[in-house]
C-alpha cells in the first residue's frame, strides 16, 4: 500500500485494492476540512515543461492542507538550462523540501528521480509515458459520479493513439470489471500493445469508427482532443474533427442513457459543444475539481500523514 | 453592502455608503494584525497581463492574513495559449481557490468570470476599462492623509485622456463633494463622457492646460505618466512632458498649500522629481503600500470574514 | 552583532565573532523544528537575475519557519522594464514584506536598497561583487564537515579570478586560522588585491597551477566551474578543463588525506566526476542542503525573532 516515503511514478504499480485504498483517502479528503495536516511540509513543484492545470492543483491541494509550495516557474531560467543533470538538480531540490511533483519530456524521469531524491517523487507527466494522478482524478471521478466503477461500459472517444490519459485509464480500469470501447479514426487507434494488455486480463473491449453506433451503450464518454498537428493533411483533419464533435443533439439522436457522464482532461477545443455544460451529461469541470482531493490524498499518504 | 461572496468588477457598483463602509475595514486591517484571519483559504492571482506591484501588493495582502496564494504565474506559458477559452479557464481555476484575483486584456472580462466562477472574482484590471481596488486605494490614500474626503479640490494632471485610474478615481470621487480638476495637454484632455457624468452628478469641475495657475487651489495633486507611444511627433511630447513635470521648485514658485499631498499610481518617469520624496508633500510611496490593507478588507469581505 | 532590522550585504561587515554566532544559530536551526517562528512574516525575494537554486533556498528557509514567500518571479514582466528605478522599487516592495531578499546585477546594489528600504535586506548576490550567504553555507558546511575551522588547510581550484564565492570565502576565513591554497591557470588566477588582503591579515598562503602537488596537503578541495566564455582560445580551454578536473583516480593516485572533503557551490559541469558522488569525499549536495538552516538563521535574526 502507498505509504510514508513512497512514490507514485506509474498507474502500473497499482493493484485494485491499492486503487481503491487511494480513492478512498481522496473521499475523506473532499468530506472534510483537513487544514493543518501538512503545516510545515514543502511541497516542490519542478515542471521541466508547462502545465498549469497541473500545477495549480497540485498547489492547492498542498495549501489546503496548510503545507507550502516551492514553485521552480519558469523553466527557461533555471540552471537546468546550464547544462546541469536532472540527477544533480533533484539531489539538490530534494535538499530544499519534503516531496517533489516532477513533469518532465523524458519517460522514466520520474522513476529515475524517486530512486535517488531520498523524498517521495510524485509524477506530474514524463513524456508520452505516464501522468498517474490524472488517472487516478479519472477514476475517482467515475466512482463519484457512478457510484461505482465495476460493471460500467466506458467509451474512449478521439485520439487514442497519443492519449497518454487515455492509456493509463484504460490500464487502471483493466483492474475493475469494466466494459471498454474505443472510438477513433483508423490512423488515431489505440495501440497494439494496449488492446493485448486487455486481452490479457480478460477484458471485454472493443474498437470502433462509429461514434454513432456505440453511444448508446456507454456509462462513461472519456473525449479527447484531437490535434491538428498529427494529421499530414488538412482536409482529413476537418473530416475527423467533425465526426467526433459531441454536442445535445448528437446525444439526442443517438438515444443515450439518462446517466451518461461526458468526460474530458481539459482544455477543450470545438470536440465538446459549450451546449453540454450545464446538461447533466457533464462532469468535466467537477473531474477538474476533481484533483485536488485527489492529490491531496497522494501528498498526506506519501508524507505519512493518513 | 459588500459581502461574502460578493465580486468587485467596478466602482461604479458602489455608492458612498459602500465605499465608506470598505474605508472603513481597510483601516481595521491596518490598525491590527489580523494573521489567521484567511487561513486556509486559497487567493488564485490570474494575470493575463504583467502588473507586479498589483499582483504583489493582493499576494501580501493575503499572506498578511494567514491565506495562500496560486500565482498563475507566466502566462505564456499556461493552457489559455492553446486556444482554451477564458470562461473554461475560469470554471477551472475556480476549482482550485476561494476567490480569484483577474487582470485580463479585455474589457468586461472581471464581469463574466464573475458570473461563471461560483467565486468571489476581484477585478485586477480588465483593459482600459476597470481596477476598483486601485481606485479604493487611491480614496483610502486620501482619507488617510487629509483626515477627509469632502471638501476637498482634487487635481488630475498628466495623461487624462487614457489613464484608467484617473477615469475610476473621478467618479468614486463624484459620490462625494469634491472639486475636481483636470490639467493636461489638449491632445490628452478628460474625456466628454465624464465631463458628462460630473455634470450630471452636480460635481464641481473645471479642466485647464495650465497647471501654474491651478496648483494653489489643491489638497491633492495626482499625478499619471505621460506615454510617449500617445505621441505622433516626439518634440511635442518633449515640450509636453516638460510642462507638467512637478518638483520642490515649481511647487514653491506657485505657493501651493501645506497641506498639499501628491499621488501618483507608479511606477514614475520623470514627471515626478525625486527631490520630493523626502517632502511631506510625498504621499506616492505610502499610496503604494495602502494597497496591502486595502485589499485585505476587500478579500476579508467577500470571504464572509468581517 | 546581527540582530532586528539589520541587513546582511556583504561578508565584510561580519568579524569572527559575528560569523561564529550565525554559524552557531544556522546550527540550532538545523538541530529542530522551528515551524511557527517567522509566522505572519513576509519575505520578497526579488531576484533581478534568475537564480534558481538560490532563489528555492530562500524559500524554503522562509516556509520551514512557517513565514510566506512573495516572489517577484520572472523579472522580464516587471515594471523594472519600464524603466523604474531600484530605488523606487525598494520602496514600494518594501510596503508588501518584512524582509528582503535581493539579487541584483549591480554591484552595490544591496547596500543602496539597505539604506532606503527600511526593512531588512539580505544580498543574494550583487554582480561580481558579494553573495554572503553563500559564504556562511561555505564556512558552515567546513566546520560541520570537519568538525572546525581553524588549523584546516583549503585548497581552492578552478576560475579564482571570477569566481565571486572564492574571493568572498577566501576572506571570510582570513578571519580563522586556516592555510589557503589556490589552484588555477595563470590566466583565471586569484587576484592581486585578494592575495594582499591576506598578506595583511597574516594568513598563509600559496598560490600554484600545479594541483597534484598540493592535493595531498588539503582538507577541504573548494571546487568551482571554467567557463568556457574566459577564453579567447578554445583549445586553451579544453587543455585547463582537463587538467583541474577532479575524479577517484586523481584522488588515489595523489594520496589525498582520507578526510577531505570537496566542495563545489553548483551546479557543476565537467569538474568533479559523477564517480566521486557516493564516496565520502563528496559533501557538495550536503552542502547545498545547508543553504537553508544558515538562511533561517539569517531571516530570523534581521527579523529579531532568535
Amino acid at each position: 500500500m502507498l505509504g510514508q516515503g513512497g512514490s507514485v511514478t506509474s498507474i502500473r504499480d497499482f493493484d485494485r485494492d491499492e486503487i481503491v485504498n487511494v480513492l478512498a483517502v481522496a473521499g475523506k479528503m473532499e468530506a472534510g476540512d483537513h487544514y493543518g495536516l501538512l503545516q510545515g511540509k514543502v511541497l516542490a513543484i519542478m515542471f521541466l515543461e508547462p502545465s498549469t492545470r497541473t500545477r495549480l492543483s497540485f498547489a492547492s491541494a498542498m495549501m489546503k492542507l496548510g503545507g507550502q509550495v516551492l514553485d521552480f516557474g519558469d523553466v527557461e531560467h533555471s540552471s537546468f538550462k546550464k547544462g546541469e543533470s536532472l540527477s544533480d538538480a533533484i539531489r539538490i531540490v530534494a535538499g530544499y523540501c519534503d516531496v517533489i511533483a516532477l513533469r518532465h519530456p523524458w519517460e522514466g524521469a520520474a522513476r529515475l528521480a524517486a530512486q535517488i531524491a531520498g523524498r517521495p517523487v510524485i509524477n506530474a507527466g514524463d513524456g508520452a509515458n505516464q501522468h498517474p494522478t490524472q488517472t487516478f482524478l479519472d477514476l475517482y471521478t467515475i466512482q463519484k459520479v457512478c457510484g461505482r466503477i465495476d460493471g460500467l461500459t466506458v467509451g474512449f472517444v478521439g485520439d487514442l493513439k497519443y492519449g497518454r490519459t487515455v492509456h493509463s485509464l484504460a490500464t487502471a480500469l483493466s483492474r475493475f470489471d469494466c466494459r471498454q470501447v474505443f472510438v477513433s479514426p483508423p490512423s488515431l487507434s489505440v495501440p497494439q500493445g494496449l488492446l493485448k494488455e486487455l486481452e490479457e486480463a480478460g477484458v471485454e473491449h472493443e474498437q470502433s469508427e462509429d461514434l454513432r453506433g456505440l453511444l448508446s451503450s456507454l456509462d462513461i464518454l472519456y473525449c479527447t482532443r484531437i490535434q491538428q498537428e498529427r494529421f499530414a493533411d488538412s482536409m482529413e483533419y476537418e473530416r475527423v474533427k467533425g465526426a467526433y464533435r459531441i454536442g445535445p443533439r448528437l446525444l439526442a439522436e443517438c438515444g443515450v442513457k439518462d446517466g451518461l457522464r461526458i468526460m474530458h482532461p481539459l482544455p477543450r477545443l470545438d470536440e465538446l459543444s459549450p451546449a453540454l455544460d450545464e446538461t447533466p451529461f457533464a462532469v468535466y469541470f467537477e473531474q477538474a475539481r476533481n484533483g485536488v482531493p485527489v492529490r491531496q490524498a497522494i501528498l498526506a499518504m506519501v508524507l505519512g500523514k493518513v
